[in-house]
């Protein structure tokens, strides 16, 4: 079988078999693949938990040459690794590139690229500390972020897990759903005209801060929309072992979206990625106040999209009410689950 | 310019201007661009200082389906980041894997590149917890390793750096110089029969332990030389501010290495890459005891190549006496300084 017709979860499922039947698996070395980011809480230390993550962009796969400039290259290649820290409510600390190219783009071009990406960095605390060039046939941008989980007190470390979801939980998504992926098309049709769409496109903000406030209202479980909501929801499903059920009708789209889109709006607000918000989930008893403090911290929107159920015979991980047609799912490999 | 004229290492130059430049610069990360790993030592903390280092392998570019099987790729491309590891004198303890995948590999050659890089894990003591797959033209393989420092007491973290060469310090590196490259070009030219080589090649031993006992020995400084030891001296050479004059007839090389190569072998022995041997300075006084403390503790041989000397005028990093021609050099991306 070839892995485009296994799919890319049945891929990381059987990666998950062979590393974590290591003999020496490290007890210090907590969630792993199935999360945001790796925990590793060194024992015997008063010190935070270390949050690792890694994130790659290939050319032709995750970005063009024609709708992202080098700057802004830079800048969204970080975020998307800033984002997974931002995932778990943790705090960003150190970075590391992986750069590859072909040799043939211009000294200049490359600046740019090193200038977006220490933008990123500076508006979101990270130290750019190190990394690898390496020669490629076409540009490869990845970027390995360190950071710590908040609350340095001993035991277990504090973060926002996809798996801490529970039976009767409210799920909720921050901003805007779906600009990013509707601001690439508005590049490559090159009709223009909506701004807020390409800007989320080409420097998207990962929700750091807001994460870090949710894990200290008691907030545990969350997720970032890097492969849109819908995918967000089932990565939460899957790990909590919980059924969530979203109304595509009340999925927040920014105007600019309405008006590009039209009926397809969510369309781009369920299967569109890149988008960077948070998809958390409270308790019905929680919410009201939650929503309320919340409005006193941050001008950005709160939106209640659905809420988890038990999970029924026959798996069925997301459901969608009043569902659109369905037609920007990404896959990485070709073949998709469910 | 290009960056094909410009050079990999003024490429990292330019890098590191932009990166340091960043206004929030981190003071508990050091070391960062110029050695083998980022140091990370929080502040506040009984901690040991985190190790960060990430190095990725693209086909084509840094292997070739007909020299390396899937699980040897597995091992060896894990063995390059651990050796980072090593270089400082560091414990691995986690790591993150980056892969890149056509979708066209059999899951029985992807399960082979597992189980290859969980030997190599195994045998470390490292656990895997979590990577990025991704969709790209030909097959990447990357990791992100980060490890500890030794010694957890308070103060700055102690590590192998680059940078701690003197004039008058002995240069000294473990094992064979050159076996892996022959390994290469004895698998590209089909001649089989000096298994040392391939092996070097294909199952390459990153020298973990060998590095903590040397920095629990009082050894400053080193570096590994998975590219090669006339690079791994001018890497010293640079960060230290020393010359550093090698004599290319006391290289060490393995016999099956000479029986391959004959006269040319000492072109490997300088120039030729992935060996991850360490390359150390100890000052002339302790030179002896250190050897012969190594020998009850290690079969690996232990070789004096040169010496560092005061910097002169007009940089020349490295000197080598009795040089071969020079006929294996590697560069990432074309030029090459010195």
């Amino acid at each position: 079988m070839k892995i485009s017709e296994l799919g890319e979860f049945p891929l990381i499922a059987r990666a998950s078999k062979y590393f974590s039947s290591v003999g020496m698996q490290n007890p210090d070395v907590s969630l792993g693949i199935g999360d945001d980011c790796a925990v590793w809480q060194p024992s015997e230390s008063s010190y935070p938990s270390v949050l690792l993550t890694t994130d790659t962009l290939v050319e032709g796969v995750h970005f063009l040459q024609q709708t992202v400039s080098w700057r802004d290259l830079g800048w969204k290649s970080l975020a998307a690794s800033v984002s997974d820290i931002a995932a778990m409510g943790g705090v960003p600390v150190v970075a590391l590139m992986t750069l590859g190219l072909t040799g043939n783009e211009s000294v200049e071009a490359v600046d740019q690229l090193f200038a977006g990406a220490t933008e990123c960095a500076q508006t979101f605390g990270v130290t750019i500390a190190g990394g690898d060039t390496i020669r490629s046939d076409f540009v490869i941008v990845g970027w390995t972020v360190a950071g710590t989980a908040l609350a340095p007190d001993r035991g277990p470390a504090r973060v926002l897990r996809r798996s801490a979801a529970r039976p009767g939980d409210i799920v909720v998504v921050t901003g805007w759903c779906g600009s990013s992926a509707a601001g690439l098309d508005v590049l490559l049709r090159e009709c223009g005209g909506v701004q807020s769409l390409v800007l989320a496109h080409q420097r998207p903000l990962p929700r750091v801060r807001e994460a870090q406030w949710l894990l200290s209202r008691g907030i545990e479980c969350a997720t970032d929309t890097s492969d849109g909501v819908f995918e967000s929801c089932r990565l939460i499903a899957e790990a909590s072992r919980v059924q969530v059920n979203i109304d595509a009708r009340v999925l927040p789209v920014h105007d600019d979206l309405v008006r590009f889109a039209r009926e397809e709006s969510k369309d781009y607000a369920l299967y569109g990625g890149e988008d960077y918000e948070l998809v958390f989930t409270v308790t019905p008893d929680a919410l009201s106040d939650l929503l309320e403090e919340w409005g006193r911290s941050f001008e950005l929107p709160l939106t209640v999209i659905g809420r988890c159920e038990v999970l029924p015979d026959g798996v069925q991980w997301v459901t969608v009410a009043h569902s659109p047609a369905g037609i920007h799912r990404f896959s990485h490999f070709g073949s998709e689950t469910q």
